[in-house]
């Protein structure tokens, strides 16, 4: 296909069929009328139009889908899972570059246009991670955007050496500082924080924080990390991921959480997890709060699950939300696309004119029909160019 | 295919590759050196073989499946959902007999042998719910086998004529009594629990009670439940289905209901709902309770979820339980085949010789493998016959 494509008889987020015209890269026009000259025709069939999906929280350096299933007989702790994972990355032979390209091409094959992944730094494998997943997004980089934020998985402040990783990781092309779960891993909530805002702050960097922590201590460092963010200006800029706080019962805590998290302009990431206490997405996002979602880790030595089906993420969104009305499916939709497009400050995201031209097509009448149903992805457009047809991204995995 | 088929270099329940002989709708012999003469050779290719899916609970007659998209705008409560529908019925023309076949088709589709479905009674509709379902078993009895609980959805005391009808409903094939949350639908535990065992005792039948009502409510009509069911010797025939008290957060009043739910021979069963509180699976295994699994209602008036395939529910169970190890997912998976088994009384289940040749070949190396991937069905034996390939029936829905 040529830059320049007419796709017709297509219905962008269930609107009547129409046509959409591609050049160079962009929605150029959308109508029955829009001029096709000089552009391929590319017949929709009356598919839905969905924009590109959007995995806003994976690791894309430690799948091992592609590598055998992976047997797991891991500990129940948390520090066992770390432990085990570390070890594992070395007797299976888990490469970043490699894996990161077979989830790349599972996921780009369900729909998925960007990718946000955290990437494991630590003292053992320093930034063999950064650079492997730094490779492999360059040599995918027509089919997904990703961006990287450097992840210390294994503590930062109790592994002395890692902050220094951290930084020269952010030098070398990752854009976001993470953080890991200020007092149950690193065991100084003002440290950790500290570090992770300075390290933002002298980079010009978003962050973005795994906070597992429930309840109080949860609470406790999502205080902090407003305290922060409106002290350094940082609003827009710093994403919780998970917040299990969020679902803690206390209806009256909960909500000055909210109301904090609202003013400091804080966004939540959730994988709407089913055994966990879980962010209520809909009362966040009726608060002001930018939700957006992801499959965390997919097939990997800590669990079994995922396939970086991002319309599978809706449909678990809303499982997990007892959504069940048509406008509460979209809303989880709605969390999987422009949520996770703005924690990532995409640029030209959506189905409008001008906007960059990626998109979905999928046999579906609405899309409450495509989150509960996840049909096949017929067609992904990214850049105004196909990177999966019938589900099978156009570019193979190692 | 004959009643004689040979299946080739498959591995039941994840063993080495062997072969297996099926003779007159039954599992003759297993091994290498099984004998072949006179049957068709049917080469499985490497697939794990696993038993017959069971759906142990659901709703044939009011899926909406293929009848365009219902677009859900029903209120949040109960009563909302329950008065909807019986006007739905009629306004959308749900025919009980056609749904059913669809419903049937796609869980077939999905490996699914046998189901148990509640089908509603009230004084609307009468018994055309049941009439219809019977049809649809009747005309799809070699592909699935299906079993009828006569089902109060819209009260019983509360709605005079009703116990009648479920009374006809037994005589004219319905296996088993239903019941549903005594104090929140019928206003009266002690009244709606003595009426259907009453019915249960006249008619030799086992009972099935969707039992929503949470914490102590339901751990009333639990200890009722219990009672009676030991009261009349009704060990092993008794199942609550939902029993989300059992995910009450007090782990002495669980603990005091499982013992008595052991003690009393009660099935649990579930769709470990994202949402709510859930029965705590392993728990109640580890305790010698049987568990067993549905789709309950598959895209209905109620809500939009739901393919009808038991390997996805076998995921969803171990989202919800937090499972990650293999041998939990292998739990996971128990529970939708030989859980469902014991709580139908299926005669014959299983993989091994003499039993009946109901079976699922999938492309997987393990059984974590299969429920956490969920491939497509490759073929689905019903009574030693194919009943579907590549996930699709041999049989069509009207
Ligand atoms: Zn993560
Ligand atoms: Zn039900």
């Amino acid at each position: 296909m040529q830059t320049n494509a007419l796709f017709t008889n297509v219905r962008p987020a269930g609107a009547a069929a129409t046509n959409v015209l591609v050049r160079d890269g962009r929605i150029a026009s959308i109508g029955t009328a829009a001029n096709a000259e000089g552009a391929d025709v590319v017949d929709g069939g009356g598919a839905l139009m969905l924009p590109g999906l959007v995995e806003a929280h994976t690791h894309l350096d430690k799948t091992v889908y592609g590598m055998g299933w992976y047997r797991n007989e891991v500990g129940p702790r948390l520090i066992d899972k770390i432990d085990n994972e570390r070890a594992q990355k070395k007797i299976l032979g888990i490469d970043p570059a490699r894996q990161s390209a077979r989830q790349i091409v599972l996921s780009v094959g369900h729909g998925t246009t960007h990718i946000r992944t955290h990437v494991d730094v630590d003292t053992e494998i320093g930034l063999s991670g950064i650079e492997g997943v730094m490779a492999t997004r360059e040599r995918y980089r027509d089919i997904v955007d990703v961006e990287i934020v450097a992840f210390p998985q294994s503590g930062m402040l109790v592994r002395p050496g890692t902050v220094e990783l951290m930084e020269e990781a952010l030098r070398m092309g990752a854009e976001v500082v993470g953080g890991l779960d200020p007092s149950g891993m690193d065991r100084d909530p003002k440290g950790h924080l500290d570090v992770i805002f300075g390290l933002a702050q002298r980079y010009g960097r978003p962050v973005d924080i795994h906070l597992h922590e429930a309840g109080e201590l949860g609470a406790f460092a999502t205080e902090l990390t407003i305290e922060r963010t409106k002290a350094l200006g940082m609003q827009g800029k710093v994403t919780l991921s998970h917040a299990f706080c969020l679902g803690m019962p206390d209806p009256v805590a909960v909500g000055a959480l909210i109301d904090g998290l609202r003013d400091a302009g804080i966004h939540i990431m959730t994988t709407a997890p089913a055994s966990r206490p879980a962010p209520p997405v809909k009362r966040l996002v009726e608060a002001g709060i930018t939700v957006c979602a992801g499959s965390d880790g997919i097939r990997d030595t800590w669990g079994p699950y995922g396939n970086g089906d991002m319309l599978e993420r809706a449909m678990l969104i809303g499982l997990r939300n007892n959504f069940r009305r048509d406008d509460e499916l979209e809303l989880a939709l709605d969390i999987c696309t422009y949520g996770g497009a703005k924690v990532m400050a995409l640029d030209g995201y959506g189905l409008k004119p001008g906007c960059r031209a990626d998109f979905v097509l999928v046999d579906a009448e609405t899309i409450a029909e495509a989150v509960a149903g996840r049909p096949q992805r017929k067609l992904v457009v990214k850049n105004g160019r196909v990177s999966a047809r019938n589900g099978v991204a156009t570019m193979e995995a190692p």
